[in-house]
């Protein structure tokens, strides 16, 4: 018995079936000796593709394994989508484990083209999805540093401070391939929330106005054009694409990034703004989770603290790594010429603040496409009443349209974080 | 016989034997009849490959015979550089053929992969480099029109105002093999300048301290490094790549554009800013050509002309192309999302200041490379006496100085001329 040779949907009964045929995997599941002992449990909650738990009760032992099918899961066979991007996701991972030395991603242990399949570690309880801590009030302290670890190292070593062209436009070639994946971002994060689309929604009736009015917002889509253009045009370094907070598992101690399936050669602020507006929409959506136990003022603070930390955190890492690899090979800025302290400190700062203002573009166009686009997120989804929903939604709406208009004003992450606490 | 069957370098004698073996060519060259009619004649004035001009001389019919040798042609085996461009100047003389009807781009009759060898049609006389028509101070009425034309089609037809991602991204992975080449750009137009470099030279001693304070001018540099990173990493449209005052040959009614070989996807503004540059090179080095006969001051203001009616035809053309295919393919502003006359306006003024603001600082590169870097232009070479041409050079390297630092203080072209006239 081999692998599979031709692309099969797997189920739970077929998991073990397609494991069997596969050493490097049944060997890891000691499978074989007690098959009895093997439980898979479907546990995909996200949007697109099927995830599987593999278990060997008998010697405690897990891995995933997710496969990707050609269409979108929460929407059905009708919105077809390439099951290529299995190829991009465990690239992406690969690369991104390697870059950081496997501290904040679930190690590859297998990849079947055929069957676009990926097999990676387990990650075990109590790792949760950040979003469902995020709704449940939980802290975590080493969030904010973890996450600008993970974003600063896997968008250095992958730009041009870092790489030469030859590489880079290499890589960049490679992920060019991902591009059915990215013109779904181009139309569920920049095109669909700003036109009439059958798949778009909100709390009805409440927002019924708010999203027409973002329909004829001429100054907020002049500015969506151009990030939409940075998007499809700028391969700044690698990109996980989808870097919400339902893409991170945490623990009190750890933090790991899943689901880079939309990888490619994009704009760094796309990253960075998908996690810091995933906060910010965290944060709009804490008064709809008020009870008589908790008024969630601390936590709404610790959110705060959270955002300006990564980025502040982001910045000095990203920066000492600059710092460090200077005199390497990245042809940006080419230490023969630009190493001078007065010089490399201009360089620097106009890099941030680019990156500052790309970053809150992205992040505010993130947040207004969860509210009235296709794919909401639970923060809200699970606040039942629907008045208070809206009204949890129209402030971060608000607060998004401010953002993604009048980026280039602010200076700096506190002047963001005050900006909130005043909206 | 048939083609060569490994990659040799030809001279005069084997470019015969050569088109023997290719049946297209020698057939096209009515070849077998009267060898003795035919004549080949190496005319390479070029900086980088061979061209010869194969003729049949008893039936009057010529064609051009372009090969790539594995290093720089005016450098030597020292500067290694990949006969793979014969590839890309191919690929990118049949694209830019079709979008422009075969109208300003020389017709590819054949290329050889092996050999790195392009056979195309001759330009025949009166046909001359527009560089040596510049120098001669000849006026080309139709010069501004053509290229203005070219350029705006072959920009806009390969970028995303016309194309979806997916054909886009196609192309642009493509063009991600034509690396060598950007690299070499990287190399001379972005970063020798700014660094000492064995293969700078200037109209030295006069030009000695001007050349070390472009080595410590931490604005430009700050400036250069902006567009270094957009040459890059934005993937804008198909540009020639090396659209300078050479790479367009002319007569009085007809203008064409050759050796795209550093074609790629990159920013639109390389191209036109490319062009505009050397115009201007031109106009500064037009006082070391007076001569008793002509003050050339009439010239000058035909080249002022040229210059202000090659931006504002292009914007024109540009301009209507897409308001003709706004409701095409193109991703970047979709009809459901921006077909409103208010806000149509509203994209493409910014578009276009953008897209002004990047041909600035592209021109005003090319022409500080010109000026301090490995590879001179004829316009200043030209000029014998050193103090006369150290003063020409001087003045247009200071004018490109403040075109490339306040480039985004200019609002139009009609400022640019008034800037250059005052300066
Ligand atoms: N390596 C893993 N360890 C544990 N759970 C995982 C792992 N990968 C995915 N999951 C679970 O499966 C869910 C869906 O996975 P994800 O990769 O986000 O798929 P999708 O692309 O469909 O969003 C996650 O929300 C998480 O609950
Ligand atoms: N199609 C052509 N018809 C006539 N002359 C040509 C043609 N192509 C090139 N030439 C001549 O050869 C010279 C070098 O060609 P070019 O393509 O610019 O080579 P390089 O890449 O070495 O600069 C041109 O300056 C021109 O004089
Ligand atoms: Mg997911
Ligand atoms: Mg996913
Ligand atoms: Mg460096
Ligand atoms: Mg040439
Ligand atoms: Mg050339």
């Amino acid at each position: 018995m081999g692998a599979f040779l031709e692309f099969r949907p797997l189920d739970e009964g077929s998991v073990i079936e397609y494991i069997k045929g596969v050493p490097a995997l049944s060997s890891k599941l000691a499978l074989g000796k007690n098959e009895e002992d093997i439980t898979v449990k479907e546990v995909g909650d996200g949007n697109l593709n099927f995830v599987y738990i593999v278990s060997n009760n008998s010697v405690g032992y897990s891995f995933v394994i997710k496969q990707a099918l050609p269409y979108i899961r929460c929407i059905g066979e009708s919105w077809a989508l390439t099951k290529e991007r299995a190829y991009y996701e465990s690239e992406a991972l690969k690369e991104q484990g390697a870059i950081t030395k496997g501290q904040h991603v679930p190690q590859v242990y297998h990849y079947d083209h055929t069957m676009s399949l990926i097999a990676m570690r387990y990650l075990e309880p109590p790792h949760i999805i950040l979003r469902k801590g995020l709704i449940a009030g939980i802290e975590y302290p080493l969030l904010a540093h973890h996450m600008a670890h993970f974003m600063a190292h896997t968008l250095f070593f992958t730009s041009l401070l870092f790489r030469s062209t030859t590489h880079h436009k290499r890589h960049v070639a490679k992920f060019c391939g991902n591009a059915a994946m990215c013109r779904h971002t181009e139309q569920v994060v920049f095109s669909d929330p700003y036109q009439i689309s059958q798949y778009n929604h909100w709390t009805s009736p409440y927002l019924d106005h708010d999203a027409e009015v973002l329909r004829h917002d001429n100054l907020l889509k002049l500015e969506v054009a151009d990030l939409k253009s940075k998007f499809c045009e700028r391969a700044q370094a690698l990109i996980h694409g989808d870097l919400h907070t339902s893409s991170v598992m945490v623990t009190h101690d750890s933090t790991q990034v899943i689901d880079p399936e939309f990888a490619f050669y994009g704009p760094m602020g796309f990253d960075i703004g998908a996690f810091l507006g995933n906060l910010i929409l965290a944060y709009f959506s804490q008064d709809g989770h008020v009870d008589q136990l908790n008024d969630r003022k601390s936590y709404k603070e610790w959110i705060l603290k959270t955002i300006e930390d990564t980025w502040n955190l982001f910045y000095n890492k990203f920066i000492a790594l600059w710092d460090e690899h200077k005199d390497g090979a990245g042809e940006a800025y080419l230490s023969a010429i630009y190493d001078n302290p007065e010089l490399q400190l201009l360089v620097q700062k106009r890099y941030m603040t680019d990156l500052f203002h790309d970053s809150l573009g992205f992040g505010a166009a993130k947040m207004i496409r969860r509210i009235v686009g296709v794919a909401h997120v639970e923060d809200f989804e699970s606040i039942t009443d629907a008045v208070k929903r809206a009204n949890c939604e129209r402030r971060a709406l608000d607060f998004a349209k401010t953002l993604l208009k009048d980026r280039k004003k602010f200076e700096g992450i506190t002047e963001i974080v005050s900006a909130i606490q005043e909206f």
